[in-house]
């Protein structure tokens, strides 16, 4: 294929108006339009003097010939009508996070675009950031060793909601950077969550999600809309370095840490507690910050996508990725609704069917 | 009673120093002893040049006249003899976080106090620092409005221990100062704590622990001795204003902010989902940073000592606050071994009895 | 006039296209084209899809009917004369920073832009953020009381740049903003300047302006284009408060402190350097941070622009602001050229000219 | 000479009882008296159940033949006095910063120390942190390349003093800590001066010194007695990596930037302005913070005093520095009142001289 692919937005809300000012910017696409049932701000996304088309019907617009792929950025529980409708009408699709309201519609849609063979690909947009990137790199390299912890903190003054709560809002941020970091993905052996909602806004405003991991590792998720100062900072904690993630940091996004703690294990003689203390040695090393490009997440993320069509590959942040975050979600509302239980992230389906 | 009150310092470990000094330099006491079974240990805090005694010998130490009140600062699980050995021999007692490492000896410590009408207090030195003062104070004048939630942190890189976990050794701070700002002290209505040993030490290095609070509002706190960073941060949300405590910082340690969500009640027509998003409104205020005193916390925890005791009245942090703090270090404990369940915190204890 | 303006952008170079974005998408202006000798960077400024026009020639652009303004994003020398050609062509002009290379073209351009009845204004950009307009009004306010000192840091790895030096880069900046908070604008009693060229680069790539004001005041600016790290920062000392806006942090651009020393003058009867010491007294009060609306300054700048052609009223930012701020400049090159010495600002102009 | 040398400190104010401290607390010194004119300062500073003498006259002082050594801690217009007598009697001296008050006094004080063969020390406190140590040691090491700028920050709500204005009082810190860490010292081209006294004090409450180096470099210092925030930040900017100092940052309190300008000079074609921007290139590196050991400065500075004079020779700190940062001192005394014109740093005298 040559030439640049065509794309078309559907949903001018909060985020269609980003997907689309990348898409227009982008060498790889032509934004041939804009579609969304209220005509007023699919035409304030287009913008004054330009020729970009307004639509306002989905069934007209993957009727198109000349549009190869769309972005859906419509509420959740549209996400799989559109996007089955519009792999059978032969196009590649970009759905926003989550890949849908439901894991059964879910897997449907990853199990469509297999049929039809096309590209199914969630717009997980941290993992598109330099920050995610060089993380994902570092673990890659065993620059940090073994994962011990990862604890991530996304909390500011949100928009409480009537559909969702702050899980299924904020959250899907956090487990699909876990998701892509994470050697083999995010596969917790449980899942717990504890929310409160004080407001009594009907749901969760204030949301912990512990993510046991194997070899005795942890996750953790906070997530919170009642905060008033902003935060999104991630830990990720290992056997040999410690690196802290300050996505709001204008200066320092992400330190390295050569410090941390060993069980020493020579000795072999010592039994029970005593042990452990006599064992442990600290490490206080320097402290690194790796230099990150200046890249926009959303114009890799939209690369990502026209080559994946181009190559004929899944993308980077596939459907299996937008599934297995939506397992985690739904574990956790079914933990929240047990008291905090510890539950099963895939209960019933055998991991391998998932990746 | 006139005059300086006369104290010893049992334990020259870790905190004990710090005590001693304080106790030095306060015009209420005259330090005349530092005790320890390691004499090196108590010549060194003594220091050069100085009057005051040495002694490793608790039972001689208790057996003096000069002596009207002392200071505990030995391991936990030595706090509970030591302490009722010093009530039984007239003396006032101050003892270390936590109270003890057993409820039950705890209760009869708080028992025995009463008995002999001697002051018992418990140093949860943070609660007498000049930013929790005034968080108390904030709260307690309806500054905030009703509490909705309280998230602490408390992480750096921590000495791996062989006998407690890290919610033993940390968490009492935070669970003491919940505690002394929360109307009505520490009452939680279950506690479930999730803990990880990624590094194979024999207990959680890492630990979160939820708390859910009447009303629908929260408390978590988190934990951990593996973080390369040292954060100390607590962020209280109220139904008014919301407060951030970041005791590590230079400039600003505490910040109100006139920030928040409302949830309007006024239409009362609109019921289900719809309702929410309807409904609420945002503050956007200015933020507020109150001026600190600069004061030494230990200074003012040993002044409340002596006044405690010339008054005869219960300190501010007194033995049955101590008590509320190990229960829930206990309850969270029972939640850690069952999979992170939510567990009374009080199980069989009628309240008032704790208070 | 009802409707839109309709505007040019002359200059598709660092500056221009973020012009063109602000007037392509303000409800104020219909942004009719973009004008550059190199077409391939205008057309990148007008991008895909697009019926704005592209032009290479000032001169067709300045003979259109269909332009009623112009800005002016190219380099400093080439100011004057676009400016004045698009005046004499009845166009309104706004002009980047600094006006002009010169102060006697910049008098050219005050007065023709008066002859002819046409609007000029200059992009003194920071003065239409909102954390300068508030910090304008808390000065107009007498929040802050008399001013005693203004420091000012601009610090960054800047492009050093062969045809000006780090005062004519960035100063305008510091100077301009000055010029807009100061009661009665930027009039400093003299101008000393010192600068470094370390790297051999044939001008100075660190800077320091000091500029006393009336009544024993004094003005500060350090520019440096070496610095690897990013600094604005403005510290604004009053006789009441003093504020410090800390313009890359996320979380609290503005601080007002009420901290601060005042000297007593009640006693009279010492005298000498005793009575300094005997009277002075501190003030450590609470720390406020003022909410700020989140506004692009480009939007408000280019609204204040529509306004005063609209209103047939000089702009916020006009023509003899750009003088003062380029007197100044003026000012330091010669104080730099005489080893530092405090140079008037304003040779042979009586102020009022000036204003 | 073995066991412990024997110590007196004399003035009791604001900074003796810090040097006691440490006295008292090291390995290398017994703390025999504290002397001042004020009994019960003196007292104070000694504490209850001490055997430290306490004096109130130093000739009695100077007489004893169990002190070895004295630190002087009074006002600085009495250093001279006190130190000439303490040598005349045989003691080694560590005198407060600066040296004296007058350049002449500050050079007999050095003659009488060689001509006694005693040790003369300045306390330079910073120059014993472990930061400064470790820039010392990067800038020896070539880590930074040549030295390009010096910007040093120090400003807080201080003390407005009757007798000296604000350089005397701040830049002494700056100084001898540039001192400290140029390679051959401090030896400016020129010094010139800018203050201000909005309170009208009587004496410069702000001030900002410029001091051009060698080769092209600057220092350039920021002193100030009226900001509500304490900024305490040095920037060295070297041709290799640029270091920043944060002295009051409680996470990170150095870091090396290895990011620059760099002018290539490979094609030696070009001529006159064009030249440079067309040989700038730009590296954009990773940063990197050294660990740093949690040492306190004036324990390391009174163990140099002790090694300096076990071992005879001069200390780190010795009376030829405290006199070049006194120069400079005087320097900007004579520009300030000269309007700002840089003046030399060391009129009339010979550099060898002052080395």
């Amino acid at each position: 294929m040559t030439g640049q692919l065509r794309a078309a937005v559907i949903g001018a809300g909060y985020w269609g108006p980003n997907l689309a000012r990348n898409f227009r910017t982008s060498p790889d696409w032509d934004l041939v339009a804009v579609c969304d049932v209220d005509r007023d701000r699919a035409v304030r996304v287009v913008g004054p003097r330009s020729t970009v088309d307004v639509m306002v019907s989905t069934h007209e617009l993957l009727a198109r010939d000349d549009v190869d792929a769309v972005a859906i950025a419509t509420p959740a529980r549209t996400h799989a009508p559109i996007a089955l409708a519009a792999l059978d009408a032969g196009k590649h699709v970009l759905v926003e996070k989550p890949v849908a309201d439901d894991g059964g519609l879910a897997r449907s849609m990853v199990a469509r675009a297999a049929e039809v063979d096309r590209v199914l690909m969630v717009d997980h947009t941290f993992c598109y950031t330099p920050a995610v990137l060089k993380i994902r790199e570092l673990i890659a390299d065993g620059a940090l060793g073994d994962i011990h912890f990862v604890d991530s903190v996304r909390i500011n003054l949100g928009l409480v909601q009537a559909d969702v709560d702050v899980f299924w809002d904020l959250a899907p941020h956090d487990l699909s950077i876990l998701d892509f970091i994470l050697p083999g993905g995010l596969r917790p052996t449980g899942v717990a969550a504890q929310g409160a909602d004080p407001l009594g806004a009907g749901q969760s405003c204030v949301g912990y999600l512990s993510l046991p991991l194997p070899g005795g590792a942890i996750a953790h998720v906070h997530v919170n809309w009642l905060s008033p100062t902003k935060i999104r900072q991630m830990v990720v904690g290992g056997s040999k370095r410690t690196l802290v993630w300050d996505d709001l940091s204008p200066q320092q996004r992400l330190t390295v840490y050569d410090r941390g703690v060993d069980l020493g294990g020579a000795t072999g003689l010592a039994t029970g507690p005593e042990k452990t203390a006599a064992n442990v040695s600290y490490r206080l090393g320097d402290a690194w910050a790796p230099a990150l490009p200046e890249k926009e997440a959303l114009g890799a993320m939209v690369a990502e996508f026209a080559a994946s069509i181009r190559e004929g590959r899944a993308p980077r942040t596939d459907g299996a990725a937008g599934l297995r975050v939506l397992d985690v979600l739904e574990a956790s509302s079914r933990s929240l609704a047990d008291g905090g239980r510890l539950v099963d992230a895939y209960p019933g389906v055998a991991l391998e069917t998932v990746a």
